[in-house]
């Protein structure tokens, strides 16, 4: 039996200018680690769930993406996670928003979906339960990464808020088309059993505030996954994800319209999306192992790799 | 020019057996009252999101349903409220969870859609949005009901969750099949202009823990609103409901299938979410002023009027 597995690091504004060849290979080795650890699951015949869980906290424990260890920090000088995964075989999903000191918000999630008879747990409430499960905690100074931090020592006498990079500024939440990076990463998967599943994990915009919700977190919007279908993880700009409901407009073009993945991923990212000016992109997988990379920004941290031995780490449109 | 206006107060085991006749002509006064204020709007021309928002704001204000001011207390003795609305003309959304002292946590979405550049903000966060909008606060007390307490007081000590009735204990979230109400208000309208727009508000569970959020406040599953569909406003089970991504199913049914609004009402919450067991039900309208009250519960606090004069309140299956 075969399986497929799928990861993106965040899409934007990643081009050759912003790059060097000694932050590519970081790039690459990150991504690769990550792709590694989701794979040894699905090689030995594991799940997708434990796949996915598996890529994505060696994304959040790698600071060069935002998420997990590499979280930005929010206006108050915090950094606050959100996280979400769904399970395609049984639509069971688990998803947490504002957390802090989490080690891995995906395990968070994934521990809400499994233990807490709910799908969506916010703030102190979320880490109360996290205490509760035992799930790893870190503390402030396991967070604290250089850059992000002058990124928002940078503008936190200001109203902005920024992406993930420097020169993204932008005001009360809208995004100008100048240079920027949707910092979130996730993973999707098919495994050896034909199940498929999604995650995402994000350390949300860098000053931001009023305990911002972004599309991460939410179910059918930046997270889905249904055997049926398709399993789907996002990453861009937050408040059009939500109001597109994108991951399950995926879904839905699918299961009722008769869409191939490429063209429910198409219409909604290349179409739907830059009609609504929604920069960003998303990784989507089936149950028979076809994957999708789509994005309408510049570029997209991606990778994947299969049982048949295909491998592929990219940055570039 | 036609409008249509319809409203909910919580779909459950609502049964005569639980009602009399002064329950029932309360909440018979309470729903009509919500009927008029949007009628109001939609008589002199107003928006389907001034309409919606003006009726769900009656029912904040009264402490029969579970929203506003008669929200249940949380594990802490607190009232935390959740609330979303949606535009179907321009697929603006703006969305609340977890907010205390807000006298009209309706009120506050909708400044979350209009001024905030975010979608959905949470907890202090949002509290401190509003305060900068001069969005209307009150003090605990005004949210004190002595019933909603004793409710409380009863179960406080014990990890056991309460929806919206005496002797309706669940624990770890899990609802067992007897008698209950899942407290929630919501409203649709499709104004005089064929603009629609689907508001939902809700004070949660008793004795809820770990800042859970349920399928009111998210854009897609409690609440969703499109011009080319419909506007949808849920109640019930809010885990299954954040699963199966219901308001969008609907519009997805019509949309990408050619569903009328009556089939797709129907697929979702007759078929699909009973399938999962997830009890609840819905109102929707589409831009032609059709509507529908949908419920795999026994009864559903509900109540619609339109332009030509029609107005119908029920509770009953």
């Amino acid at each position: 039996m075969a399986f497929t597995l799928v990861i993106h690091g965040g899409a934007g504004n990643i081009t050759p200018a912003i790059m060097d060849a000694q932050l590519e290979a970081e790039y690459t080795t990150g991504l690769k680690a990550a792709l590694a650890a989701g794979a040894s699951v699905l090689r030995a015949g594991g799940n997708a769930v434990d796949a996915i869980t598996a890529s994505v906290s060696v994304l959040e424990d790698n600071p060069l993406f935002n998420a997990g260890r590499g979280a930005v920090f929010t206006k108050k000088g915090l950094n606050e996670m959100d996280a979400a995964i769904m399970d395609g075989a049984t639509l069971a999903a688990g998803a947490v928003a504002g957390v802090r000191n989490i080690k891995n918000p995906v395990k968070l999630a994934r521990e809400v979906m499994l233990h807490s008879g709910h799908v969506f747990l916010s703030n102190e409430g979320a880490a109360e339960f996290a205490l509760k499960r035992g799930v790893d905690m870190a503390p402030d100074d396991y967070f604290f990464d250089r850059s992000r931090y002058e990124q928002w020592v940078e503008i936190r006498d200001t109203d902005f808020t920024q992406l993930d990079h420097k020169g993204d500024n932008l005001k009360g939440g809208v995004v100008p088309n100048i240079g920027h990076k949707f910092g979130t990463v996730g993973a999707v998967a098919c495994d050896m059993h034909g199940n498929v599943a999604a995650a995402t994990s994000t350390g949300g915009m860098t000053n931001k505030q009023y305990g911002r919700i972004g599309d991460s977190p939410v179910i059918g919007a930046g997270t889905y996954a249904n055997n049926k279908t398709c399993a789907v993880s996002c990453t861009g700009h937050g408040e059009f994800f939500l109001r597109a409901v994108v991951a399950y407009d995926i879904s839905c073009l699918m299961e009722y319209k008769g869409c191939t993945l490429h063209e429910a991923c198409n219409i909604v990212v290349k179409d739907k999306l830059v009609k609504m000016e929604g920069e960003g992109g998303l990784i989507a997988v089936n149950a028979l192992g076809d994957y999708e990379f789509c994005f309408n920004s510049a570029g997209m941290y991606r990778g994947m790799c299969a049982s048949d031995g295909r491998e592929l780490v990219a940055f570039y449109g």
